[in-house]
């Protein structure tokens, strides 16, 4: 066995890098220029990335939104990405697998939101970003600064959206804040926990949106 | 509402930045150049990163490992990292909150290898590396990119290593293959839904290391 260090110096183990900080600063600005498409947006491309939702109706429980995106798209509702197919585990997935995903992914959210009862399709935008190659690795530190910088209510407040059903023995679960003022999805009625009260999660939203108003 | 892009054209959504492939190297020459502790390692530092842990025995069903690591340590049977708290979600964690997830995360570790029946402490060693601030950003990358490199056999593989109990409601779900070979978690042993074999699960690990050797 190789003679492993015993003695312990942090310094030894610290990384610095003023470069990362740039570069995160240089992909977020590429990401705030991309075009913003209305809902629904059917276009089929190959990618993988980082995408926002926007709300952008000046009516209803998330009105705030509609006002602040008035002017500009600057407050996300939802941020997600889709990173490449096997990224973290050994199996090898030919390219093509892989390279549907962020338009997939987004078609996906479309489709809940307009399986659900109480939100329209044409009340979203999106933007979108598509990282290739070596650049899908920035993926996900991208995803993780601008859900950080826009604390988007979807990704903080409001858990839930981005679920999937949980499948065949997981139903003892509570279905999903998200998912109990959003009624529709149908594997969220199959779950059999106990959830918040309507009355709660709505008293969480008007808070973060009196917090939000608060720094504007 | 604003008025949004309708047409669609991928190069105004595509990302390209050489750099970060070349900041993803440095980061991972760095890491590669940390001092490895042999384990137990109970030091108690400040921080969050990047781990990975080493088997050194030349012996037993990993004894490939062993072997391998003998002139260096170049080939971890586990990689993980340690974020930020709160960094996807809204609530605020005070610094002193976050600070000592590494270390942390860790000894969890280790306790989970001297709790199994057939696995010794001393037959392991770790490496770690430190991101601060704005840097902490780059954790999942590197993670990733390590991962997709070394492919550890705990991270590939043999599925289960770094779960935690599951908790009530959720026993209905197969105890994780590292369990099936790893007897101890009292957690684990509460898991009802059927796993694999030990029988498979050995020859999926002869399996990977037959792979692995040819590719050495």
């Amino acid at each position: 066995m190789l003679n492993a260090r015993q003695t312990f110096d942090r310094t030894q183990h610290l990384y610095t890098n003023d470069a990362f900080a740039e570069l995160v600063r240089n992909a977020i600005r590429f990401f705030n220029g991309t075009p913003v498409h209305t809902l629904p947006f059917i276009e089929m491309f190959l990618g993988t990335g980082v995408y926002a939702l926007y709300y952008t109706r000046n009516d209803g429980v998330y009105s705030k939104y509609g006002e602040l995106n008035r002017l500009a798209y600057n407050s996300p509702i939802y941020i997600g990405k889709a990173v490449p197919e096997g990224s973290r585990q050994s199996r090898i997935t030919s390219a093509s697998q892989e390279s549907r995903k962020l338009c997939n992914r987004l078609r996906e959210h479309q489709r809940n939101l307009e399986i659900v009862s109480n939100l329209e399709l044409r009340d979203f935008a999106c933007r979108f970003m598509i990282f290739e190659d070596n650049s899908t690795d920035m993926i996900g530190t991208i995803e993780a600064a601008l859900i950080q910088w826009h604390r988007p209510l979807w990704n903080t407040t409001l858990d839930g959206f981005g679920n999937h059903d949980p499948g065949r023995g997981r139903y003892q679960q509570a279905k999903s804040d998200w998912d109990v003022i959003h009624a529709g999805r149908a594997w969220a009625e199959r779950c059999l926990g106990i959830s918040s009260s309507e009355q709660q999660i709505l008293e969480r939203i008007a808070n973060y949106f009196e917090v939000l108003e608060g720094q504007s």
